[in-house]
């Protein structure tokens, strides 16, 4: 499938907007522009990509057909301030912000949120990763499904209330299960064994849930009930308060919904 | 590397006891006997292993080198019970019963603790599964690190005191992690969002900690103390309260973890 071509312009120069704009430019549309407020970064981005940069807000080219604003959150709302591009396009990446955000800047607007977590140098394959997009018009909206099926195979419509509670569901499959890595890796140094010794297990964790749901795929002393098990990990946690509320508290979780499923 | 090879009973027919006996019996070991109180599961197993079944504990062969007792934790001293097998191998491979429990049924007992989720039908690759060894013994720790070296590559002697903390350890990783991944589907639905859409991401989580220590990898707005999209966030849980609580608790500790790690 042949897909338009467009002038893109990149507000910011952080994880999502290296790894998107590298996934841009080999679907072959042009990034004629890198704007950050810290000038080394966007540097060093639009070497990678080739292209200008300017840390001014008052240089950012307006000769581009699409505005990509990847900053954090509350960042967003600095630059709105700056971009007044009426005809164009203007949208934002964020998981957690509403769409009309962006309404000061352009008569069209949108947002382009894709649903994973980036580093700056761990390479992603755009294609599998889900997008989802909103706009407030029509037109805005073809131009934005155009853009993301350029660069992957799992483009969604999604408007901004879904859109915030896939990123709040995000928030506990991806922060909070790296947390509980974290808390095991802390569990296993008071043993002096290394992290590495979890790591297949984790990935097999991972995988389980590719062809299964999670509730079917749950094991572990809490769903089975196992109250030796879970009282002497407790004995365990005693020096770790907060560990123990946590280990109380997820257990009596998992039972919660054992039970929902018998009824 | 040649190893030994070894007559074994296995004594249990579940996801670990299919799993490990598959992998045995690739490394040339010999399954002489499954014994299981489930007639039926000790008959299938038997099957795919080409050998001898019993649900009789006083039909257990006694003629080979190992029993491995790989049951419910809960079951092993009911196992035990009827084993009195004076100068033969006996281990289980659970990650929370101290070695001792086996003392009455050999003066030659042990622990084969891979360190893996296992299902009954999905194939896991054992060569790369950590077996946390021990043994009362050091001719008997021999025959278990030949075992062990001969289906895995990521043998340890890890002593029991050594083994219950990765098994508490692993319980936030694995078991805790899948129940997140269960309150994300659940949240997920409340939005009509199918739960495909962050299998992706979960990967990616579960990828990014292989060469990073998960505490430098968290993202999220506990980490950058985002106390707007926190506030959401709880407030879209208004009618969760079980799922507020967690994910105060959990961004309360990803708050303390970066506090102790800027110190």
């Amino acid at each position: 499938m042949e897909f338009s071509t467009y002038k893109i312009v990149i507000i910011g120069a952080g994880n999502v907007a290296t790894q998107l704009c590298l996934a841009l430019k080999k679907s072959k549309h042009t990034i004629v522009q890198v704007y950050s407020k810290h000038k080394s970064s966007a540097g060093i981005l639009a070497k990678s990509l080739k292209c200008d940069f300017t840390n001014q807000p008052e240089n950012i080219d307006t000769s581009a057909d699409i505005y990509i604003i990847a900053v954090n959150d509350d960042s967003i709302i600095e630059v709105v301030k700056h971009l007044r591009l009426i005809d164009k396009i203007v949208i934002h990446t964020s998981g957690s912000v509403d769409m009309n955000i962006l309404a000061p800047s352009s008569k069209n607007i949108g947002v382009f949120y894709p649903l994973q977590t980036f580093s700056k140098n761990n390479k992603v394959n755009f294609k599998i990763i889900p997008i989802c997009i909103e706009a407030n018009n029509n037109a805005t909206f073809r131009v934005l499904n155009s853009l993301a099926k350029s660069v992957s195979n799992k483009v969604q419509k999604i408007n901004s209330e879904q859109r915030k509670t896939i990123h709040l569901a995000a928030v506990f499959a991806n922060n909070f299960c790296n947390h509980l890595y974290a808390i095991a890796s802390d569990i296993l140094e008071s043993a002096n064994v290394s992290f590495d010794i979890l790591k297949p297990l984790i990935e097999e964790t991972s995988k389980k849930i590719k062809n299964s749901s999670p509730v079917e795929t749950q094991t572990g002393p809490a769903i089975r009930d196992d109250k030796k098990t879970m009282s002497s990990h407790l004995k365990m946690l005693s020096q770790k308060k907060k560990y123990q509320q946590l280990y109380n508290l997820i257990s009596k979780s998992i039972i919660d919904f054992s039970k929902k499923k018998k009824q």
